[in-house]
């Protein structure tokens, strides 16, 4: 009820501010006799953390995460598994001369007037710090799915209007991972982190668009009517802090298209049903139908610029001006995209395990 | 966790089948004082039967509605509130000869795996018929946002890719009911129609996108991290059956614009804080910020179309062919509308009873 | 969060007033292909309902249940069951002379402050009438509990001071259904029918003990820390109106004992694991071991009598006096007992497809 | 869903195993505003901890509890409050040589059998060391419950059959923390402290019965039908591992009575509404109506005694014996009630909040 738990079965609390002692997650729900182990956390944390690259903030954190509870020689015991990521270089000067500016596109003028005070500290609660143990929790959820044969792949389709083209699963697989902007074509990839350079020349930044597609998802998952594969998701992915929209399969595009163009056909491949096209994204009525689940995120540029903007003073209510300093991503994209691949990974280890009481035995 | 229920305080539970004995909902959580009556209910419903135009479903459906409890003498009694409309008009025969063909696009292939059997007649609870139900409760959460002042209108933006342009809040509610495609712009809306109808004479279907905007939403609703408002209203409408994408504010639209553009700037406003443009959709950090909030859902063509498709047979899995027969609509973008209102409204009933607890008194 | 819910996975949602239009369930989370019909509902039902014996109120109720959605050709299908029982014989004359003065020991005060108005007819929601929702869907869950072996029985073992002795399971079967009072020892039950309607000449009613066994419960139900099963089972049953006390196998007799005296050996017995005794209540850790499970709840007297009390007038918050007519049993616990075998019912089979979720495959 | 999470809006999670890195809690959903810091729920803890007296458990554990997140500048600031206590003195060599036997009454039998391995150090998670997260979140609940004037006291009334007569509220608030068995009668302690030692004495143990009572707690908290605060005060108390039984108000003494003597008369004491007794415990209908709750509990002798019993290796699943040594409590009464008033606190703080929903503004 407070928002900050996750998923129904395979269900997470995530708590900690960007400034404080750490930011951490437990994850209840996650049956026992996984093997699981920090280093299959760290490899998750370590493609979210800072100072991967120089597109990204120079705020320097290990993430080094620590397990605390749930695991005992090696293996998931079916009990709460607590994991804390202790924050290292949590310098909050450059905040102390805003604390009372509204950052524009923040979250610092609702949180203070929803709670009455906030820890203006980088943003506390509402920093992009908090996706950390999204991440952390990710990973164990991407173990599950492995269990099951099922893996959660992404990558980076738009940044600053710059596109790539129709790009195979294995040349996302193969390619994503070898660039900063993770786009799995290269030449479009030196292009995006061009423009992301040249924006943070300015002082400003950009959005783009990433797309999390999951492969070999078992027939059967989602609950409809309210807790449709496709709702989850879209839930999980508008609840990343900087995503403004979210699509399946073919999404607005459909609107433009007749019935008979956007119906996918059922056909019999190798004796297993697919669909000839796959506008549904992997999912027809809410409920997984074995074909690639995809989607895509709207992921807004970063709110955090050098610019002066006009705003206003939370402790006298009067208009002021701001440039945010303090240390930014010019463009959050490829940060963003290994948050959704553990949004998408959280759905789908839930309704793994929902999807177990679907019927009588 | 079956699925069928939506959310935390106002929670809502709905049960029925498309031929069954009727299709209903039992509301949990409204306070108690509201005045309430069935007219309030049916008015909305009415904006959703079938049969209100000629671009809808010959089906005819009075659906009137009843209330079962929890008000009493013409108000809530913080009891739960059940009603119920009866199936009239729920002739099946036209599923008869293809209860074992999977029909493309819809939930039946994915029903029947999931759950071993499947009620065939009209697709059973995977029919739109389903919401219903939907419309109903948010008639109730409508009234318990009016208590507030909140309101919650919507309109058709795009039918087969014709577009409206840029309409006010005014002319949305005085132009938006006073056509069948809910268009708030009457030249447009005559092309969608003609849209609309061109495709239901070569037996096929369009789908458009709608727009909901919710008034007067006091600051501070939506709950980080998981349940902001944003991510709520995600999954309320992306449960639709219909629908396959769904953004907020500007949306997509933010991935090609600089920081410097997209960011809404504040400033005082007749005593009030307002943002100099809205491209956040009223929302920030997941909280409501106080200015309009405003999204838009992607609806698919018509599944069910009368032309020739592949498909299989569910009995004996194999290739088989289907032309779609029944009663359909051609579009149904404008019979989708109320329904993401609905959902739009649930979500701020439930939140508006969440923020009550956000603070110590 | 209203309240009227029960259950995560085998999730119930009940409305209905007593003098309303009815009373009713909703059953979503129900695995699909369970063989369900409206006589195994109705079965239970005519077990609760009043006007059986001289022992129960004279009001006459068929409790009639229709059963409206979720059940296709005699099988459930996976969604909501919604059932419904609609009241015939509301007459609420004997409450409207009443209908300002708070009965003593009934919710009529607690409902008036919380809501600010209640439904005064019969008590409205507070009412014992609510328990047939818990029993129609407890029918369901025990059906799906006997798929897997799962049997649950009961009887009286107290009223008015008056107990029973040792009985055995067999004898609990094969008696307890046989008198008006469900005591399992028919010279035992001669004795407490005596003394209930000793009470009820002299206007005045009494109260007594049930027990409540499940049998064949594989070992394993139960989720710690909080979900353990018995906190779950002491919830259920102390959720219905007129229960006080709830205890779990020896129950409050181990607070006399010493360890060596308490604690439960464990043998095995032809390859089986068990226990030499029973004190644990087949429970250990929130987790069934395999043995029968044994609760027993405290029922109080009927609150309703005709002696004269003194009482409140919430409309003028002055003091006044009562004697509460209309129509009321004089001993509640024999109507209690399918009341509480119906929460136990639905705990187990809850908690039966919750453990699901366990392992990994 | 994993059963470590309790409440609705105010609502803990709680982590870790006896002999890990340590135990702790994330609290969600307390409102923003509340003053607080570690002392605050030290002074709780320090209740709870081993080596207090002669009559618990040697383990030396300062307990010392770390505030990860939520408060700001001593304030609560509505997100989530996590806290931790390392463990320090986990010796688990004395778990080694019976890590495959199943001690009698414990978990490990029936946490082996549900999830196929268990932590054996210490019991895991399975230990009584669980509850150090309750008392902390327990703290946070008084800290809440006390700016609405609401307290929770508790005493024991019973201890190896030994039992305290009538005691007053200023009584047990005066006298029950100044002996170790938290007796609120002086000369009854002394006794209990004597059938503790004796016990003690021969490796044995004994139970007991505590007694909680919450005072000035508002009219309206509860929601029926099964969320009843008496419904959730059981579940709470139920969940707590040595408990066997629970009651509210005169709780199994009501069997015994006629409705006449049972029922409590209203009356209007200086301008207030009270009842004439309180037999039901401060609770009708499953609200409280501004009596004092009371409430009691059956705590089971300690399960870990140095007597030879009979059992079962859980490795060849052969019969065996086991005498338990390491370091236990020869009676866990007087630690419990601590964790007894924690529950009950949790239960009224998330009341309080689910109340604010119940009317219209």
């Amino acid at each position: 009820m407070g928002g900050n738990s996750f998923g129904e079965i395979f269900r997470i609390t995530t708590f900690g501010e960007s400034h404080g002692a750490g930011v951490g997650v437990v994850v209840d729900g996650c049956p026992a006799g996984l093997k699981l182990c920090e280093a299959d956390v760290q490899a998750e944390l370590d493609r979210r953390r800072p100072g991967q690259s120089r597109l990204t903030t120079p705020r320097s954190e290990a993430d080094s995460v620590s397990i605390l509870s749930g695991v005992f020689e090696g293996k998931t015991t079916g009990t709460p598994i607590a994991m804390i990521v202790h924050n290292k270089d949590q310098d909050s000067s450059a905040y102390e001369s805003i604390k009372d500016l509204a950052r524009p596109n923040h979250a610092d003028y609702t949180f203070f007037m929803k709670y009455g005070l906030r820890d203006w500290r980088g943003g506390g609660r509402s920093s992009g710090r908090e996706t950390v143990s999204r991440v952390a929790a990710g990973a164990v959820a991407k173990k599950l799915l492995s269990q099951s044969g099922v893996s959660v792949i992404g990558h980076t389709v738009a940044v600053a209007g710059i596109k790539t083209g129709e790009v195979s699963h294995a040349g996302i697989i193969g390619n994503a991972e070898d660039n900063p902007v993770r786009c799995a074509d290269p030449d479009v990839a030196a292009k995006m982190e061009e423009a992301i350079l040249a924006a943070k020349r300015e002082g400003d930044s950009v959005g783009g668009v990433v797309e999390v597609i999951a492969l070999n998802v078992p027939v059967g998952l989602g609950e409809p009517v309210f807790d449709k594969l496709d709702a989850d998701l879209a839930k999980a992915i508008m609840s990343i802090g900087a995503v403004k929209g979210v699509e399946i399969g073919a999404g607005f595009a459909v609107t433009d298209r007749l019935g008979s163009e956007n119906n996918d056909e059922f056909i019999i491949r190798d004796g297993k049903v697919e669909t000839t096209s796959n506008n549904s994204g992997g999912i027809l009525g809410g409920i997984s139908n074995g074909m690639p689940i995809v989607l895509r995120a709207a992921v807004k540029p970063t709110s955090s610029i050098a610019k002066e903007q006009r705003t206003i003073d939370l402790s006298t209510v009067e208009e002021a001006t701001i440039k945010v300093g303090g240390r930014h991503d010019p463009c959050i994209v490829p940060r963003v995209l290994p948050v959704c691949e553990a949004m998408v990974a959280l759905v789908l280890a839930d309704h793994l395990l929902r999807n177990r009481a679907s019927k009588v035995w």
